[in-house]
């Protein structure tokens, strides 16, 4: 399974926000024994987010993004993604629901609704830490695809609890890998005393 | 001046590591006035990186490559690069002095020698903190080419003393952006409250 992560956030682009996010998917994916082939940044842009997806619908079979989710005007993800996948959004109760019941008492307005507008028929992962659920559903060009948040705070706990078992039902093996410390020699002269390592 | 970054490094698809180079060529072009659209990651793979580096010299006026550089034999992204932007690497004998001063007294191979083979006609960036240097130089497609170290300590002295000074030269404008924390509000009240501002 090759896998493709897109972040969407201008604060990613400005240097703002370092992209721990990615880091997180990707040892994810590792753990999983899912290829991470690209990642990919774009700003809070429908027309790049959507030349990114369709290069990702392109090469990859499981394309995640992070980011974009939230109530504002500038979180186009789950709206580009569905318009790029062949799918329509429709508005989840049970999501509706959580979001009244995270805001019963304070202030929020009809925006926040439009956090419960999933693709029809995906898997919805519950957001634990806050307002936006996150979801995985099957592109009409075949591809699965994966909606995180962008907050580290939520999608940590999305990503460990409800995607990471879902993928984890799709995949059999495992990328091992190991990080040799070498100390006194340069990195050229380790390679080279150790190529007959490399090349197996 | 459309700019775009590719971080080369399985280690960063594997999840190891954080991509903080991105973060800081980033706020480095923000605060030169220079557009940054895209971010990508490939792993130490030429074929996926000549793929990203096509992508890019058509849609982009600067490319800037992090990692890669260094004498090992996964190191390829001086090679790959050349050879998509229609350049012939030339071994540069001021670097090749350098790293002989650098290993003097020290164990080293030949495979070191690989990192002064740089474009030819590029301009050299010295690496005040390794023995990989940097480079900039315009490709065949017309495109500005930036190549830096993937080591952050590396990366940073070249980025703030030489390349920064390199682009300064060539941009004129600055993007100002402010981060606003709200406290008792949702992010979608806020937002709301403040569109006509936002819209603005």
């Amino acid at each position: 399974m090759k896998a493709e992560i897109i972040s969407v956030g201008t604060e990613l682009l400005l240097g703002h926000t370092v992209n721990t996010d990615a880091a997180y998917v990707a040892r994810e994916l590792s753990a999983l024994g899912i290829d991470l082939l690209f990642s990919c940044t774009v700003g809070d842009n429908p027309a790049r987010l959507r030349e990114a997806l369709q290069t990702a619908f392109a090469r990859s079979d499981l394309v995640i993004t992070t980011g974009g989710l939230g109530p504002t005007g500038d979180d186009l993800t789950k709206e580009t993604v569905a318009q790029a996948a062949g799918v329509e959004l429709v508005r989840d109760p049970a999501s509706a629901t959580r979001i009244e019941e995270y805001f019963r008492g304070r202030e929020y307005g009809p925006s926040q609704y439009k956090q419960a507008d999933l693709p029809r028929g995906c898997t919805v992962l519950q957001n634990d830490a806050g307002t936006a659920p996150g979801c995985v559903f099957e592109s009409r060009q075949g591809v699965l695809v994966l909606m995180l948040p962008g907050p580290p705070s939520e999608l940590l706990p999305m990503l460990h609890h409800y995607a990471a078992p879902f993928l984890a039902a799709r995949t059999g093996g495992v990328i091992a890998s190991r990080m040799v410390r070498v100390f006194g020699i340069g990195e050229g002269s380790a390679a080279e005393r150790l190529a007959d390592l490399l090349e197996s």
